[in-house]
């Protein structure tokens, strides 16, 4: 595994680059070859628009800037070129060429989304000479049991019964919700009554599609609980399904109060509620939060700017690595690369204002790049590297 | 025509101080001569207040350092002294100045909002040596509806008679909406019924008043729709009337996904919802955005900041500019000036990371200064400079 | 007393270190020592998490930065060796350094919150050579009737009569609510009929515990008004007791118009609303804000940026410092510091790229840190200094 290659000097970015990180939240990379359309859609968290091409934005330009590179190809390649070197390599060698590049260690990754044929964790892991586990995502449990056939009355232990079965397996570290997709945050935040479940369940298992009723989201919420798993849930930014002010994390207040002492909460993305989470964070004693899917949308350009807001109040065991990546494997590579690039401009700065001393900056970059995820997981290499 | 004086070194600040910019939305400015009172009452959104002079403010010192050296005065002129000096030139080589040192090359003028007496489009465009477009705000053309006498059961198509009318004048380029500062954005999306909107035209009718019905406002919105030009809608900042909580343009989600595939938005302002507006513009095809009053409020100094946050994560082809300059043409100056000195060290110091290449700048720079608006707006000039 | 350490250098620094602050909004210092569990909790707003030490925070490292040179230590001490010499010294000696250390020549103290022994104001001023004045809590005195025993019927007078009692006594200057802890501001603007004071006051008395009912919220904030000083509120930033959605002050809006032309709103911390904030003070003649709280928690290393935040369009008669300390004096003295490296660092940037001109600057921060202060609580000193 080669390192990131966002250094760009002194000890901080030394050790960033160098560091292995654990990337907690990921999805695989599509194992076909893309054309130029099948390319920029995943380039964009809206769609592909006639005459508007997804290069023209701001993680077009750090594609180009940052992954053209290990294309062979000079920074800031066209995208004609960028998508014909793409092509002549081959998607398994540019695969390869971003998930080694992208210095991680540890992926956990996100299977309940694969619109595309993807990596498998285990495929991934192979390809990026690193370990993989899995994080199983709760609505697609939920609804595989609505699909397969259950009575309302049945839903919830067969819900129950079926998230039990998936997390059990092995390499399985944590759930997901992607509640904000469904309903947003601003739910009744108390445990759903039976009654209540089997009511919401008559009406969504007749009705069909997504789930999306709030009381089934609040039973997922809750149920998760009982699974004793982390739990990560998306919040902030996604693309056109989400209604932005019901995903503000500080929604879920009333529902954290209420699960206090239980499973620790990893909040997603956050943008452009950094200092929300942030908040949260503080205060919270199982609230973690990363910047993941934000920042190599930003790309390194403003990847500092964003954590110096998600982390103006957090406690350095709080914040995360993830890179979100779906797809695409340069976003495996970028999201790394924006992290490292950002958190070490961030500590660099205050190291040179003498507002840090280079241990606490370097116990700083290995816990939220590391150490912090080892701990949440329960992932091997936690115990040693706590210091 | 000359061009803004914000240029302090390099090849962009080069490029951004020569481009004529669009100014896609603006008022005009005050045709007869203003006393201290006036004058400072122009500068605030908020009221002139006893003992508290608008020149102690960030748009207050942007003026004084800015606009001083249009009057032949020094930088950072004390407000006694800038007073006298704009009386002594008198209003219209004031206006004269500050117009034609925006360089300025259209600007597009929504005339729905004239409390004082104010250039009109013609004399602004003459002024300025520019071309100058007209914006028709519909809250005008329904209450003009309604001074004229109608029926409830006849406003519907009253309404929308007058808006074709409205919009079918030489030089109409797009429709405005302050729905903002009328109910905020937490309405129902959908299309009103034509027995809603006869039952609300009732009400509204018989207690007369601004239009601030939620229904008569949604049905305004979807009549932006059927008219099929662009829609300007004031978001976020301005002045007490808003209720800033409900203004955030995420708020217009449902009624964006209802509207998809019609005609372009664009969400004025934004601050302090920059963000969520680029959230918009990334997944929404036909969502643009301006930070248009804001830049001359926060001034030069912070521009470089508002814009950073802007366009985290926004397609090239969707910032535009604008000065929404009302009054004074000391603002008509000074938003052109704060949006290309921001720009311009934004766009450099990723030149100087190496985070960018100086032709995407210098792209990004002329189509968020003219382009974007020319192909938003369907001017003429558009076509040729697209590349 | 001593200037604050915070000068790095050009003449705003030494201008904002030489000037005496005033903190319009503080709480006294423990005055007990304090062992390693009761030091931690009080360095966080949330609670000390088994296995996180509030140390690995920003404020931690703040501690251990910016306090520890006061205690003889060198900068970035470790947390073990520091509270080791706080304990050698004692707590009056600890006091006695940071009070002094801070600068301040004026407290304003927040009497009202005291789970601990703390410093009486009179004390805290013997303390730091300065001057206190105090601000009364009005849902304390509201606590109190209560408690006292009164009849649904009599509640609303004999609160006004107790608050009358409370302001009138020497030294006080102003009031605060934590309406922001008990309902948020999601409330009906107007002011609560006697009966519904007395049926809210019925339900409270039954059912005891704090003051939460938002009718008497409501009727405490419209008392505030009648009593004529000055409302100091806490929005945004607090402990886990805050819903950070409910307590942005733009929420108050409705209430702001309703009260125009009454007395002076001071917002307290406000992050992450700082830009609402500022929006608020910017159209309302009676607002004024500060960043209070927030800053000390974030450090100096980012007090530049959420002080540029929240100036952004703040009217300079409308910016106030306070510490908002609580409980451990290194926060008033902290507050203080980051306060003048924040300001200073803000303003020596728009000196160096001539935004402002130093007169401009100096007044400015001699306003923020001192004069508004004095202006809005009517504190001696605050004339001759107004210029």
């Amino acid at each position: 595994m080669t390192a990131g290659t966002g250094t760009t000097g002194g000890p901080v970015h030394e050790a960033l680059a160098a560091l292995e990180l654990v990337d907690h939240h990921c999805h695989g990379a599509v194992t076909g070859d893309l054309d130029r359309a099948g390319f920029e859609s995943l380039l964009t968290e809206g769609d592909a628009w006639p005459g508007v091409s997804p290069f023209d934005s701001p993680v077009g330009l750090a594609v180009r800037r940052h992954c053209a590179p290990l294309l062979d190809l000079p920074r800031h390649a066209p995208p004609d070129a960028y998508l014909a070197r793409r092509t002549e390599l081959g998607a398994a060698e540019v695969n390869r060429r971003f998930l080694r590049g992208a210095g991680t260690g540890v992926f956990c990754v996100d299977t309940g989304y694969a619109p595309h044929p993807v990596t498998a964790p285990a495929e991934l892991a192979r390809t990026a000479d690193a370990t993989a586990y899995e994080v199983v995502r709760l609505e697609g449990v939920a609804e595989a049991v609505a699909a397969g056939g259950v009575e309302p009355d049945a839903y919830a232990e067969a819900f129950r019964t079926a998230a039990w079965e998936a997390v059990r397996r092995p390499g399985v570290v944590g759930v997901k919700s992607v509640a904000a997709y469904r309903t947003g945050f601003d739910l009744d935040p108390a445990r759903p009554s039976p009654a209540e479940v089997t009511g919401a369940a008559r009406r969504w298992l007749a009705r069909g599609g997504r789930l999306d009723d709030p009381v089934l989201v609040r039973h997922l919420l809750w149920t998760a609980v009982d699974l004793g798993l982390p739990l990560q849930l998306h919040t902030g930014f996604g693309d056109a399904d989400i209604r932005m002010h019901r995903v503000d994390p500080a929604l879920l207040t009333d529902w954290l109060h209420l699960t206090a002492g239980t499973i620790p909460v990893v909040l997603l993305h956050c943008w452009p509620y950094q200092r929300q989470a942030a908040y949260l964070s503080a205060v919270f004693e199982r609230v973690h939060l990363d910047v993941g899917l934000t920042l190599h949308h930003v790309g390194p350009a403003r990847a500092g700017a964003i954590l110096a807001e998600a982390t103006e109040i957090t406690p350095f065991r709080k914040l995360l690595y993830s890179s979100d990546a779906y797809g695409v494997a340069e976003f495996h590579h970028l999201g790394a690369l924006a992290f490292r690039q950002g958190l070490a401009e961030l500590l660099q700065a205050r190291l040179d204002a003498d507002e840090l001393a280079l241990p606490d900056a370097l116990r700083l970059a290995r816990w939220a790049g590391r150490d912090n995820a080892r701990r949440v997981y329960r992932l091997p290499g936690g115990a040693m590297d706590d210091g």
